[in-house]
């Protein structure tokens, strides 16, 4: 079953299932920084690995399987990244985080805006996507409240999906500096909490 | 070419061809307020119409042509919906503009969704989806400013994504009033504003 690999490709290591699938994946990570994540092809990844077509569909059946657990794993990197350190106070926390968001997405502009735009396309893709948001949600509101009311998270998803939104545009146009698109997300956080409070107050 | 139309379909009317692309278009726009977009069928278009499928093949040469064309009409039909009266002030028509960008995606919620996180899937669908955001950004900056900043078209951009996503979340879970949501994304825009105002100041 193994091919025979180009002389460009890497010696072919023998590894254990777990081993060849986390290889399989991060070597789709590093494919998706360089292009958007629906034109990376199974001959690249195989390629690079150094492995046969069979193989990779042993381990994933379907292309589409394939390219969901990259795209849970790219998820669970934005999750890591984005994490608060808890050594620093809540503002410090959203600061950083922004800081982290941004650049993740600046990592990788191409599939990013992709997977925003095309997740709907396929019922697995859009999971992750969901869940990933949802997360990213509960991140937030994790530092402000241990009992958000449904407005406030209504409001909290509708920012993250604005940050996201404002940095795909500025990342394609980049009529702004990198510092005032982070300032603008940290502010209009800032100035939700308010909002929301006056609002639920108003009842 | 013309089929035997079914006894419960409208009886077949001889159309000019502008006439019966308007009446598919129409169609096509009418099954998508029923049903996800791309759940919507060739059969049951030309069973409403009472043509062939030949005959809806000569006016969009592929199913996706048409999707395009209902999308299209769809995309006009929300800035027609949208488009501030000049009778109001301009906080009425922020108002009002949201209260009819709410109204249209409680028309069709399953639609709305699917093209949303579904239009990177074909480049077609992609522009009309990018034209008809900046075309309700412009519709809403008109009421700001004549010349907007990028930082403020980001930001205006950010919080359209914003409402768009809490909306979809709204109709999905229901767990705030209607009136709560625009009140939130109309105080959100209101908060927008001086913030943009002050960085602007602070350079």
């Amino acid at each position: 079953m193994p091919s025979v690999t180009g002389t460009s490709s890497p010696p072919r290591r023998r590894l254990g299932p777990e081993e060849r699938r986390a290889q399989l994946v991060q070597l789709g990570l590093d494919l998706i920084k360089a292009r958007p994540f629906d034109q990376v092809l199974v001959d690249e990844v195989i390629e690079a690995a150094g492995i046969s077509k069979g193989l990779l569909f042993h381990y994933f059946p379907t292309k589409r399987a394939f390219q969901v657990a990259v795209i849970e794993a790219a998820a669970a990197e934005l999750l890591e990244a984005v994490r608060p350190d808890p050594a620093l106070d809540v503002l410090e926390q959203l600061r950083h985080g922004l800081d982290a968001y941004v650049a993740y997405i600046e990592q990788q502009p191409a599939s990013y805006t992709a997977i925003v735009r095309g997740a709907g396309s396929d019922t697995a893709l859009l999971q992750v996507f969901e869940d990933t948001r949802d997360a990213i949600v509960d991140l937030v509101l994790a530092g402000i409240t241990a009992e958000p009311s449904p407005l406030l998270r209504l409001a909290v998803r509708g920012w993250i999906a604005g940050v996201e939104e404002s940095t795909i545009l500025w990342l394609r146009d980049r009529e702004c500096s990198r510092d005032a698109v982070i300032v603008l997300f940290y502010r209009e956080a800032l100035a939700l909490l308010p909002l929301i409070e006056e609002m639920e107050g108003d009842d």
